[in-house]
């Protein structure tokens, strides 16, 4: 490693060539919270006097986003969710609670099974959606659900720029102009749905592991054995390839389709009558275009016995 | 080869993925030529009537391209340009001069070393083009040149899907929205510019490949020694890694763009107030926004040794 820190000359501890320069510890971290306050206050995702509650994982990114958002002065709780994927559940709540009980923070906990009488693989083996699918429905409920009962003003998530290129390429390989035209860093509250925020889309999965690491942070090193073989991970093999030989690809690639303002992609009248049709769900009361919400139907529709996982079925 | 031909269910010579398809060879030839034809129709190209000048390289596309252009009983004479890229070069021509011959084709040539005295590694020495850019721009130059001069309506080329797709993937990471606007099938003719059409962009590679193996056609199997490394083919590997998870990926991506409509993205103020500028090279008489079209610089520029071919040189 030639280079030094770009502040101050110092020993390197990273060299981040997609922004040309390389840091030292103290400077490195000045450099990651810098990137998050900056696209905090770029895109207006939420300021010091609303209550954010962060989603936490107990990997990489969503304890380097709760650390963050505390050091930059944040007022947080987090949510851990529950999903009875096997161990690496269990490890994800654990370390998730290790984190905040070292910390004395406030962490709520879903669990999707004692609480909701169903896991993610029940509900896989019970339903055509791919797991990745049936996985990200319930944690958005769950979090929508905890942010309404307990008055957060906004879900934040730790979707970071690798995240984010990876969907951006999915959605633009398949021209989905109504999800380019939701793929926003932050997304305004609306029909008892809250704000939800992405502070770490200007850093990349690389940084959030390398803040964990200097700020003696233990985090879940596992991917989630039913994420495997997904698409989302080919779309991300696919620019890290890219991003090998042009450092910054990704960054421009995703940072640049915010500048396009793809908005105008959205169909604004189909938009605002599926909007508008929204009503209570008559089992949970979540805000639905159905009678039912896709949370209860996925539940409804679990198998109810305890099914092992099958690793990389029904994702392709 | 368990799927049988979708026409006749006789003996398949190819299966087709992305089409969920395979075919005999009668009817494959015949899928390959009214998907050309389809195309010509679909996009207005060109009609019976007029006279087409058909970029040749000696590769399996543009020789597919001018035989399935003669089969669909279209008014064509070919151009092939020595690039003066060494062996490549000489074969090229070579193989274009034999299709033409054994089919009594008018072939136009145009020398880059004997009539405008430099090589394409010789411009490339003397600019701070990529190999790839500066052949490029001798290529359009040329072909329009003689369309000109011989009152050609239309330059035809043989680029494919795999091209196609590659180049829109490179726009799209980058949002180049002013070539996203003009990446169209075919380009109308204006300011001294021939029309310029690609009948080939719902046929991949491996389909123009199979064409010239089942007729019989010799082309040249090299790629370009000078395009080794380049970001196209990186763009292509990247795309060929998803059309093998899910085949059907190239087409989509590219003919779903084609349906956006993404003419919109062109800043037309500044199109056509360039457009408008465009006066006669002073040194060639193309029309340029210069004084001297680009052509006459890379050639003024050119070194005029003959320069040794150095692989990958300045292409990354």
């Amino acid at each position: 490693m030639a280079r030094r820190c770009r502040v101050c000359k110092g020993a390197p501890v990273i060299d981040l060539r997609q922004h040309n320069a390389a840091f030292c510890e103290e400077h490195f971290l000045r450099f990651c919270r810098t990137q998050v306050s900056k696209t905090i206050e770029k895109h207006t995702m939420f300021d010091h006097d609303d209550r954010l509650l962060v989603a936490v994982s107990g990997g990489k990114d969503s304890l380097a986003l709760w650390d963050i958002l505390l050091e930059l002065g944040y007022n947080t709780e987090g949510l851990v969710i529950g999903l009875g994927i096997g161990d690496y559940s269990s490890q994800s709540t654990q370390t998730a609670r290790r984190f905040a009980r070292e910390r004395r923070l406030v962490l709520h906990e879903v669990d999707l099974e004692a609480e909701h009488g169903f896991t993610i693989p029940g509900a896989v083996a019970g339903s055509s959606r791919v797991p990745c699918s049936a996985c990200g429905l319930s944690k958005r409920h769950l979090f929508d659900r905890v942010a309404r009962e307990h008055g957060f003003d906004v879900v934040v998530t730790g979707h970071n720029l690798d995240d984010e290129a990876a969907v951006l390429f999915g959605n633009v390989l398949r021209w989905q102009t109504d999800y380019l035209a939701r793929q926003q860093p932050v997304l305004p509250a609306g029909d008892g749905f809250p704000r939800k925020a992405k502070p770490l889309v200007r850093l990349g999965e690389r940084e959030t592991a390398a803040w964990c690491v200097l700020r003696g942070i233990d985090y879940v090193l596992d991917e989630c054995p039913m994420a495997e073989g997904n698409n989302h991970l080919a779309f991300k093999d696919a620019l890290n390839a890219l991003e090998e030989r042009t450092p910054g690809t990704k960054q421009d690639f995703y940072l640049g389709f915010l500048r396009q303002g793809f908005e105008h992609f959205a169909p604004p009248d189909a938009e605002v009558s599926a909007r508008a049709a929204l009503a209570a769900c008559t089992s949970c009361g979540a805000p639905t275009a159905g009678e039912r919400c896709p949370f209860c139907r996925l539940r409804d529709n679990a198998a109810r016995e305890s099914t092992p996982i099958e690793l990389g079925r029904k994702d392709h």
